[in-house]
């Protein structure tokens, strides 16, 4: 299998709700949520896009060249890349009920396509149980090589499924705090809402797993994820599904950067789509990034196969990136990269 | 009904010069007057929507949930959300002669539709009497739940109609005084003019009603309207239907509030179309909204249920974007909530 | 005749090269040099389009209302709107060769209609004689009541042909500086070129006549211009038709006016399409404006009766727009009216 | 043979990948590598072309005429014009294997048509030896009047390449240090890689001749180049084909003026499509220009004849802005021009 034919293949899948465009933009599903744009206008997902977009860097390749190492070390172990899947759930309802590929399905490919290539995804949580506890199953049968994601539910389910998450042997465990509005889980009997640094704090202390919080926007929000005593945040808009009209992700991260860079670990999400958006996000500081929509197609294209090649392919391409501008490791890659 | 109903009804109504598109924003229309566009170029209706467009928000949902509150008093009432339906006229000339519903069954589900969903609508005005007298015996009809507009007549007719108002209970009047410039007025007999403040004052001394004028669109303006004893004023560019190339509303705002805020009510209209909208101006320092053509779209699909319908809709998308922005209450929405 | 009908009028001409477009853009017509477009990308014409159409105005009715003077005193006479038609040659080779308007024919709508509306129309020159003598014979006809304008031909030929509008009774002449790059010419054996100050000044001593430097871009310009003596000067980049890439006139009008203002008349064209457009330029300095190409489709689609239906068209128009921004006169338009 | 015609050619031939678009712009053929166009999303190639097209120009024809001259020395030799095709190989991988123009052949186009424009062309290099030699044999047969250009291959073979280009009676020798990240050459068996300032200055220690480096995209690349005593740089990135997201040439070309001009040759490509182009880059402080893909449509549409014409054509351009713009030499256009 190539890239080539997994875009094919996702292509040809029926009732796929993605498009599969050239380019993975937030243009052609804007609005479609349920499915998988971005809320109401799409502005949020496409800002994310665009915004990336527009960072120019600086080629220069007079310099004595060295071999390049692209690894980082998070929750205690290597990853060949900074570059870990994005939590995404409900498959059926924002990709299609005809395809047949349900949340076990989906993070099955994804959970084992990254650790084959030797990175780590995350899984997601929803309005049904088992949209939680089917991807865990699936953490669990590979060695508890994944982070679960937990909604914003009422204090006690979250630390009920973080003692599941213990058990299934996670390195880390993440909260996307930015779900907190979604009114259809209210709807589904299930109330999740925003959570104050007190309760947070008492989450992370009911854990020894590091945890990460996904969804913080703002240097403030920032602060105070790290005055909760989370292991890192996720700088992210919910890929533009919760809120229309959001800065992009890659707008605030330099002052979020400033804010608590170097205290915290500083994930990013939000139109990430080649290794050279993953070279400009970490040349603003970032410590590793988040890829959503496009592991959907790669994991439909090709499951697990799909998934490794996808990443390998992001990967190397980050090499190049750093080839072209004279960095010979993550650290290397500073502001200077920037034009 | 709901509301994906409302908009295929809207779309199935024969010679509905609107074309209900997916996002009103002025392009498709652009220099249909008569009709529903804006003048000439469209442009003044265009900027609108952009420059509402352009605003990011901050998401921070890190915080000790609230219950929400998007209440607001108005003319010694107190109103469910900040959102009031804009005066709008001449049904037949602007929306086409073949479906029927004219300037008393508009004013009909306006007035009706508003008042249920716990809000209120503003009437209008034109060359004929009866584009006033029609909608005031809507109001009255309603306890006298609606604000009345008038044109920019001679001071005495414009007083003879304040005392229609008066006599129908209305809360409030209005005058549209950026209608100075319709010479399609003056020609049908019926001649309107700027006026000054000495003339305003007049008016408003001869009522004790609160008067609201409509068509602000600098801080000079808007001190006018305050030394001239109105007790709000709309920042308003009649949707880009009085002159091409203004500025955006939302773009002089921020002077205007700068200027008066505080010292006199400060409505807004031009392009608000979402819950997130509303945010947006109250964070600059607007007190409330006008909406103007969606209201259209809502009473042609749906009558007084569609504009209920409608109000509430957009009322609970400005609750959702109050708790991915942590406000508790309109007083709440602050500067802080704009990136 | 009314303007809807003109419009369509000039439609149906078999051959005209001009598409009649709903707003004169120069998009349609990039780079159709013969023809009626901007040289090249014709960005120069575009841009001059949309830097008029990005200024804004402010809207404020709240005055005591007067009654509108557009009149202006220009060559010692008064005119009625400070609208002037810009000379235009070539109508064969730029507009086609099946619509039998020659520049003889088209000089006469132009001439005549500016002067029934009041204000006073330019005539152009070129390679052969006749474009020259052929517009100043309607002149003529027409008791002198147009401006001639001359190509940077040798001094001598310049003189001659002041001689000949001298003879013809003109209030003033002209002198399009911006022609001299045009190679064509020199092929036809007709060779102009770039002329300094003290050839200018040469030409202007050499007539009592008043005369027009049109194709100024630069301060530095201007008072080169004021330097040789002219009456008046017209920012114009020859509507983006001999050098591609200028700025747009309205762009560079600002620092013209601070560098001579008030001491030479200062003309403008370049994207003028509407009142509203006019009230802008004056706004920023400029005294009146001449109108290029949208005097062609009113010329073909109404001759001399369309050309002065366009005319109080656009009069008519800047006396809206002068109300709606509390202007009663030509020299209360000031930079004030700009948002 | 006229350019129309050269076009009309161009577009008639089978299998040939550039849709010779009337403004070559990057945008139809954008991420088509191997192909004509840019890398990925292709935004570097584009942005070349816009950022030039954004540049805007000073039009004044009032000063005392002069004869123009376009003239440049370089290599102690004088060129007609600051005009020099850029290096291009793989004709069959990236234009089409149908059109059975290899590079040989298109070299013999180049280098003679160059010549007989009175200016000289660079020639290109790869993977297989013969896609430098061939290529080389052309200059050869053409007393020595070309510019070989070779990648950054292991030092010694890149010194062997420096020795045939001697042999073949070259004025200099290029090298695309841009061409560092090519893992294609790797993957055939002929590693690239950057090259330090030692490197660089070792290679151009083996030679007396004047040594190009081209691909510089920053003030500090330019810098290192002076310090390894290259006779000049080429201000590139590739036509956007090794990098995606750089900076346009035209954007870092001032900072690059500012570092080294006057103490090394300054040339540029990217998006140079016009004389004007070649004005405003020179206003910016390059000494001359390189052109690539243009070249490719003209050799395939009139071969040496087409060079030539095309070379003329530009050169013919350059003069009229030359004049428009008030230069009568390459070293009177200064920054004055820029607007």
């Amino acid at each position: 299998m190539d890239f080539k034919k997994l875009i094919e293949k996702a292509k040809q899948i029926e009732g796929f709700k993605c498009r599969v465009c050239p380019q993975c933009n937030g243009k052609a599903c804007r609005g479609e949520v349920p499915g998988p744009g971005g809320k109401d206008s799409g502005a949020a997902f496409v800002r994310n896009c665009e915004k990336l977009s527009e960072i120019k860097v600086n080629l220069d390749t007079i310099y004595s060249p060295v071999s390049v190492d692209t690894s980082i070390e998070l929750f205690g172990a290597r990853l060949r890349y900074p570059i870990l899947a994005a939590p995404i759930g409900g498959l059926i309802p924002n990709y299609g009920d005809k395809h047949g590929i349900d949340d076990y399905h989906y993070s099955k490919a994804i959970i084992e396509g990254c650790k084959r290539a030797g990175t780590i995804g995350f899984t997601g949580d929803g309005a049904k149980d088992q949209f939680f506890t089917d991807p865990l199953r699936v953490i669990e049968e590979n060695e508890g090589w994944g982070i679960p994601t937990i909604k914003p539910w009422k204090q006690e389910e979250v630390m009920q499924r973080i003692a599941l998450a213990e058990k299934a042997g996670v390195p880390a465990v993440a909260m996307d705090i930015d779900a907190a509005g979604l009114i259809l889980l209210a709807m589904a009997g299930k109330p999740v809402s925003p959570k104050s640094v007190e309760e947070i704090k008492e989450i992370i202390d009911s854990t020894s797993l590091p945890f990460i919080l996904k969804g913080v926007m703002t240097a403030r929000g920032a602060e105070k994820a790290l005055e909760a005593g989370a292991y890192g945040i996720v700088v992210s808009n919910h890929g533009g599904r919760v809120l229309d009209h959001t800065p992009a992700t890659v707008e605030v991260l330099p002052e979020i950067v400033k804010a608590v860079g170097g205290k915290i670990k500083i994930f990013i999400d939000g139109g990430v789509r080649t290794g050279l958006d993953v070279l400009k996000v970490l040349a603003l500081g970032a410590d590793a990034v988040l890829i959503g929509r496009p592991y959907v197609v790669a994991a439909f294209g090709g499951a697990a196969e799909g998934v490794e090649l996808y990443t390998n392919r992001i990967g190397v391409e980050l090499e190049e990136a750093m080839i072209m501008t004279g960095c010979g490791s993550l650290q290397e890659i500073s502001r200077e990269v920037i034009y």
